[in-house]
């Protein structure tokens, strides 16, 4: 029997947030775009994993290297995402992380994506990630050195 | 400057909502997986557009015929995702619809997918979609009579 | 130092080739097409592939439980394609499998992809596939019985 | 009835070309690997478009704007691709570009991905673009000033 509980995931008020600790340059291409001449809804979730793998290695967590070493896998627990407005063919787009809490169970991120040309986000997302063994599939701690290299800074950067 | 209102997403009770509108079988293949050996987490945003694709198409909303006729793209609005279980390589899914909410501005879906041998559900998730002017970019209603063959089911919410 | 030497890849003429041995439909959603309003180029070989996909279902090969069983990966090698004619949202096609050669090496497929509704080929390719251990990554031959089954039909089918 | 004329593509050979009129760096992300561990096949035509699309932009023709203007799109009408290595999360690749020939009517690029730290190529492809006129779907010569500035260095071939 289906068993889910309703739950709300809340999106984030940038405003509050701070300046975000990562930022990354994207450019749109052909293969991001549909046939209504916009970026694909599910292509979106690629940008903001390119700037979350980015961000994890300048904190010296490598993807590769966490799962040799460690045989552990980054998942998406959950996420939600508003599309507040669309972008096209050739668009050079700002894809940024912001820590809005980091544990060892899982860490809770805000991205959020803007023109390079500025201008107001485009799409805004919340992201909860985990850590799973790679054997067993189950949930394990994420390294407890990385999860002390997330800590929010309060604003204070 | 960035203005994004924290607001919640909800994911919706399965269990209340009584049975999807519509279901369709879908398998996994290599270009679903990514090196994890799991589905990638964008490409269930894929197999859930799929599934309100074909249904729009049982109520005779075809997306290439609105766009020729009407100038009228879908697009989403915003989106929850809770993923609870991965699937792999070779399996074989079924991905429902369930009508949340339809409005001339927008619909609310709840949409799954379960593994077509049986078994809970691995990712459920709540989408709004609307419609826009290919033109011009802007929101415009639903078209009345699709709007009216949407109805959920009970009136329950 | 580059070392890669010229050679040929040829496309099948279907005409000489007799009945496929696979067929499968496959619908054109809003991930596949491009702001070109058409199928995004690398995007008819994740069909091709899910063609050949199903096709060694049929024959008792799964890439899962080979992969499971025997370490084997089904890899690539080299590809050809012909682009005639472009397919759009909402199209539905037929795409198919012939067998040009196989052999404890390698396998060489014939691919074409037509409109459901009847007409020319839009789409023609010759894929080499390959088998490798996913130890070592070296190639290894495919299964001597799988290569049996693939014996091409001398246009008997 | 299907009528296709058997006819070769040939792959270049590299080390006669000299160096690459272009040259791009490309990570590998989890959106583009698969289950096999290795970047999925039809995901090295993406990498190969991205360069592409770059290295027009430098000569001054950017796809929106060239659809904008002129009603114009890039097509690829073939392709032959050799795999001849495989790529992996986290790899950073160098993808670039070489002009076999340029002609109103298309272009045939070569055009390699190798290891940013050094090696041989992994795969190496050719590839013919032409443009076709979008309301119409027909084959439309380059943009006479493209073409110019996309002669091969020394002519040579």
């Amino acid at each position: 029997m289906p068993r889910v509980t309703e739950r709300a995931l809340s999106l984030p008020d940038l405003e509050r947030l701070g300046a975000p600790v990562f930022e990354m340059r994207i450019r749109v291409y052909y293969e991001d775009t549909d046939a209504g001449g916009i970026v694909y809804y599910a292509n979106w979730l690629r940008y903001f994993e390119r700037a979350r793998t980015d961000w994890l290695r300048t904190l010296g967590a490598e993807h590769r290297d966490l799962d040799a070493r460690h045989g552990l896998l980054f998942v998406v627990r959950d996420l939600a995402v508003d599309y507040r407005a669309p972008a096209r063919l050739d668009d050079e787009l700002i894809v940024d992380v912001r820590v809005l809490e980091a544990r060892r169970a899982s860490m809770r991120l805000a991205q959020a994506a803007r023109p390079a040309a500025g201008g107001d986000p485009l799409v805004v997302s919340s992201v909860r990630v985990a850590a799973i063994d790679r054997a067993t599939g189950r949930a394990t701690g994420l390294p407890k050195w990385l999860v002390e290299r997330c800590q929010p800074m309060d604003g204070s950067r």
